[in-house]
C-alpha cells in the first residue's frame, strides 16, 4: 500500500514514461553543476545533546555578497571570540521563528563588531549589474529579462527568483533575501536599530515574508534544522521559554574553517546557475509525476528551495 | 531590552499614534464578529501523554460545505466507529507533514464508507454562486468582483480568497482549499484512488501548494498543533518513523458532538465576511505597527489565517 507515499517516490516504482520528480532531477545532475560551500561561509553550532544523549548540530550557511555583510562580519568575529559559548535557544514560537543568543542581554561583546544600518536590508539592485545575470525567474524559466515575470505579491511590480544559491525578491530598484523556512534573520530592537548579529532566529513555519526589508538576513540552515523545528514551543508570550531551564544550551557556535578537518561538515548547493536546477524549478512548479494529475504551472519562492548535499 | 519581541507587542507599549498590528485588531474585534464551530464540526484527537505525563490534544475543525463532503461524511462515520482509537502517527517529515492512521493498513473499515472521487477535490465555482459573495480579497480588501485581482502562482490567472472562515484559491470555473500550515488533508494511493479519509496528514511547513486540486482537504487543526508540529522527525524515508515504538499513540478522536459537554472545546473563528476581518487582513498585508519599517503591501493567502481563539 502506497499512502501519500508516493510523492517523493523514485523512479524505479514508476512508468519508465512518468516525468521526473525534482528529486529524481537532483539526484541526476552531474557532479559539475554542485557548489562547494566553503568552511569559512560555514557555521556549526552545537546544542547540548538530548534528553537520549543523542548529539545535536545544526550548520549554517552565511549569505552571499553583497547582502547583509555587516551583520555576517560580526557573525564571524562573535563566532570566532566564542561568544555564543554558554548562552541558548532561548524562544521557540510555533509557525513561526526559534530565536537563540545571550538570554542574559548582559553578556559583554567582542571588540571590533561593525556598526549596522537598517540601509542594509536590501541592495542596491540597478548599480550591481552582477545581480542581473544568470538567474532563474520563476514564471519564465528563464532569464530576468525575458518574458512575463510572476509577481511577487510582496512588493508591487516585483518578482522573485534564484541567483547565486539563494532565494530572491527584488522591485524596480532594490533586491532583498526572502524570509522562507529555515533562512536566518537578526534580532532587534525598533528602528532605527537594526541588530548587530548576536541574536540570531530561524523560520520554522509558513514564510513570514512580511520581515522581508525589515530584518537582515544573514544565512538559511543547511543541515540539522530538525534540531531547532523540533524543540517544545515555549509557553510564554511570543514563545519564549518561561523557564531558565527550559532553554536549550548551545555548547558553541563555530566557523568551519576553525574546526579541525575531521570536523567540517562538507556541503554543497546545487548551482542555481546550472541547466539541472532549471529543470528542478520548472517540475517543482509543474509536478507531473506519478502521484500528481494536476500541475500547479507555478510556485512561490520560498516553495522552491535550494537543493543541499552532503560532498560525495 | 526588546529583541525582535516586538513583532507581536501589545497597544499598551507603542505610541498612540502607531497604526494597529493585526493581533490588535483582532483582539479588540466585536463579539458579533466571532462564529461558534459548531461541535459537529470539530474532531477531537487524544495522543497518550508526553515523555513527562502531560496531555496532548489537538482539535480539528472539518471544512465547509461544499468542499470534500464524501470524505467529511466517512471522517464522522470513522470517529462515530471509534476506528481511529489505537492507531497512531507515523510519520514526520520536517517542513512538509505530520501523517496518522493505522501504521498495520489491515485494521478492518467500518460499514457505510461513501466511495470517492479525484472530482471532488475541487468545487464547481461557477454554479455555486453562494461561494461569490462576502468574499475578502487580498489585493483589493474588497469583494470578488471589484477591481484588480492578486495573482496566485499556483493557478494561472486565478487568485486567493477567504470565504466563510476559510482560505480558498480559484481559477476560472472551479474553487478548492489551499494546503496552508495546519490544514488537514487524505492520504490516498496512485489515482484513481482518492482516498477514504482514514489516512490523514497536517502540513507542518511552508506551504506545499503544489498538493491543492491533488488530494483533498478536509479541515485543519484550530487547537494544540504543537502537539504534532513539535513531534521529532522520522527518520525513514519520507520522514516514516523507522521503529514502530517510534510511533505516537492514539489515544482516541472523537467528534466534540460525541463528548460529555465538559470535555468539548468552544471554540470560534473571525468571521471572514466582518469588517474585523478586512481590517486584519489589511493590517497582515501591510504592517505598519511599531516594529516595521517597510509595508510589504501584499501577503500570500496562507501567511493571512483565519484567527481562532477560545469561547470567552
Amino acid at each position: 500500500m502506497l499512502i501519500f507515499a508516493l510523492l517523493l517516490q523514485t523512479a524505479a516504482h514508476s512508468p519508465a514514461v512518468t516525468p521526473k520528480s525534482p528529486g529524481e532531477i537532483v539526484a541526476a545532475a552531474p557532479a559539475s553543476d554542485w557548489v562547494d560551500i566553503k568552511p569559512d561561509d560555514l557555521l556549526v553550532m552545537q546544542l547540548a545533546p538530548d534528553r537520549d544523549g543523542q548529539p545535536r548540530r545544526v550548520t549554517i550557511q552565511l549569505m552571499a555578497p553583497p547582502f547583509s555583510q555587516p551583520w555576517i562580519a560580526n557573525i564571524r568575529t562573535l563566532a570566532k571570540a566564542h561568544w555564543w559559548d554558554g548562552t541558548s535557544v532561548n524562544r521557540v514560537q510555533d509557525n513561526y521563528v526559534v530565536q537563540w543568543g545571550d538570554a542574559t542581554e548582559k553578556k559583554p561583546l567582542p571588540a571590533g563588531l561593525l556598526s549596522t544600518s537598517e540601509k542594509g536590508y536590501v541592495s542596491d539592485w540597478r548599480l550591481d549589474r552582477s545581480l542581473r545575470t544568470s538567474v532563474v525567474d520563476l514564471s519564465t524559466m528563464s532569464g530576468l529579462d525575458e518574458g512575463p515575470k510572476q509577481t511577487d505579491p510582496y512588493v508591487a511590480g516585483g518578482h522573485t527568483l534564484h541567483w547565486k544559491g539563494w532565494q530572491l525578491a527584488a522591485g524596480a530598484e532594490q533586491a532583498w533575501p526572502t524570509h522562507c523556512y529555515g533562512m536566518i534573520g537578526v534580532g532587534r530592537n525598533l528602528s532605527p536599530d537594526a541588530g548587530n548579529g548576536a541574536e540570531l532566529y530561524t523560520v520554522i513555519g509558513h514564510a513570514p515574508r512580511h520581515l522581508d526589508r525589515n530584518i537582515a538576513v544573514v544565512g538559511r540552515v543547511v543541515e540539522g534544522i530538525e534540531n531547532l523545528s523540533s524543540l517544545p514551543r515555549g509557553t510564554g508570550s511570543l514563545g519564549f521559554y518561561e523557564k531558565p531551564e527550559q532553554r536549550v544550551p548551545i555548547v558553541s557556535i563555530r566557523l568551519a574553517s576553525e574546526l579541525p578537518e575531521t570536523e567540517r561538515p562538507h556541503l554543497q548547493y546545487l548551482s542555481t546557475e546550472s541547466g539541472s536546477f532549471a529543470a528542478y524549478a520548472n517540475a517543482r512548479a509543474n509536478r507531473k509525476d506519478a502521484f500528481f494529475i494536476v500541475p500547479a504551472g507555478g510556485a512561490d519562492i520560498c516553495n522552491v528551495p535550494v537543493p543541499i548535499r552532503r560532498k560525495p
